[in-house]
């Protein structure tokens, strides 16, 4: 039995062991990745993007007892360094997460952020994969959402969920200029809270200043108490064959090439630090920079020689 | 009168055009930034980070006034999409901001954080050293902090202030997972608010966790009544001469890498494009593997074999 056929009859600590496998780069794995390739895209990938304290954790746990009541199988990517599930959170929350550790039917992997130079969202992407050639029904990626690697990661995703909450005022102005374009579906948390009522006017009001675009709807949950959640699972499911149907073609494409582009960037770093070898690796040719003895690009020039001789480009 | 001339001799206008067309890597530019380099060092860079609403663009705001006083140009890059540097604050903080518009001491260019993959670095690292070679004695970085690439970003500055505000519970716990570590000086902004103790109080337990390493003030600041802001740049001025002297050294060869992986990503995905052109380019692989034909590495492997023909690494 390989271990594709294991991994793809469920077997978790197999699977644990290809992700942290492919993390490494070991050969193997990779082969098996491919192996496992063709029996993935049966998944639904829902991305939860928020800023710590928004919430997210709680709701992603909430969503996983939905999914789970309609027997669905549900894994989860959790990017968030202060994320439960990445082992960054309170206690509190890390006891009410337990719940789902022993459940077969859920399974957990939390991603560092910050690995090597831009493998994030390779790292994820190949997470997401093994999860859905594992057969899981509902992929979920919990990230921070502001910097731009987060940005790529939710690319990942079929739909994005945008999760704020009240009174941080500025906050609003930060998903405006960021996070807000992405979103399928925005939430405000903790409505319990002052300031819910214009949290939700200010954001519907943003969404509707653009033209051309169906405004995403605006929910309004307590994660906590379970308020909100099951019309969210319906927001989310509505959308559902829309977003593997051909409205998700142009979707799929945009994060193939940038899975793609990932993947041969780190092939192309360890090829360059191959070759520089014999004269001291990328090292030397820092060490010139910081010198001010040679410029970034000067040295990037002579990185490139290295890489590709006779054919630099023009 | 070369532009590396104007730029050295302080046209605000001619470096406003140079780091546009870095930013679109026109070759004259580049060639510019070259002829900058041997006059790059002098500047004393400082990245200011924190969340949305932690009253980041305040301080920096403060910063330069207190700069100013002592007769001190600044140059600002914000990378903080919310920031009112960047536009997208709200109303009160952009007229605040405007009193530097027209001081000719100050130079503010805000960047987009999401642009082509990966960049952000690269731009930021180009923009700082346009600003310093324009003898900018000071720079302030202003980013978010949470991301990969923010955390690469803050890497470009000689030291770190890491600034919070109390009350946000989950925040600190973001901050033991992410930007703490890199933090030189931390800030707890808005101490006026319920909770200023025990953030205090916690991010120097958090601190004195960790062994063999001198812990980072903890400073206390209302930094929009000015509070506390005389004992910050106090603080960052004390930590100068170390920070741009041997300390410094090994901070530097590793922004220097950072920088020079980056221009060199940036380079070899232009020019795997080029190769690839005949047969469509990235897009027509990302098609296949859209379609499930091809496993990303497939065609990662199909793309390295069009740029290093012959030369396939092992």
């Amino acid at each position: 039995m390989t271990v594709a056929d294991r991994v793809r009859g469920g077997e978790q600590v197999a699977a644990a062991r290809l992700m942290r496998d492919l993390d490494d780069r070991v050969p193997a794995a990779i082969e098996t990745l491919r192996e496992l390739w063709p029996h993935t895209g049966g998944a639904y990938v829902v991305g939860m993007t928020g800023s710590p304290g928004a919430g997210k954790s709680t709701l992603c746990d909430s969503l996983i007892g939905a999914y789970r009541a309609r027997g669905l199988r549900v894994g989860v990517v959790a990017v968030d360094p202060s994320s439960p599930f990445s082992g960054g959170a309170i206690l509190g929350d890390r006891i009410r997460m337990q719940r789902h550790a022993t459940d077969a039917g859920v399974f957990i992997r939390s991603l560092a952020t910050r690995g090597h130079l831009g493998g994030l969202s390779r790292s994820t992407g190949d997470v997401v994969a093994v999860l859905d050639a594992m057969g899981y029904e509902r992929i979920l990626i919990e990230t921070v959402g502001v910097g731009q690697d987060e940005v790529e990661v939710a690319s990942l995703a079929h739909i994005s969920v945008v999760i704020t909450v009240p009174g941080l005022g500025d906050d609003v102005q930060a998903l405006k200029a960021g996070t807000l374009e992405i979103a399928d579906i925005l939430v405000v948390n903790k409505v319990d809270r002052e300031g819910a009522d214009r949290a939700v006017h200010d954001l519907e009001s943003m969404l509707s200043l653009r033209p051309h675009v169906t405004p995403a709807p605006v929910l309004k949950t307590v994660a906590l108490q379970g308020t909100g959640v099951a019309a969210l699972v319906e927001a989310i499911e509505s959308r559902r064959e829309a977003a593997l149907g051909a409205d998700g073609e142009v979707r799929v494409r945009r994060r193939s090439r940038a899975q793609l582009l990932e993947i041969l960037r780190d092939r192309l770093a360890v090829e360059v630090e191959r070759r520089l070898a014999p004269t001291g690796g990328l090292d030397a040719l820092a060490a010139q920079i910081a010198a001010r003895r040679m410029d970034p690009y000067a040295a990037a020039d002579a990185a490139l020689r290295a890489l590709l001789p006779g054919g630099r480009p023009a």
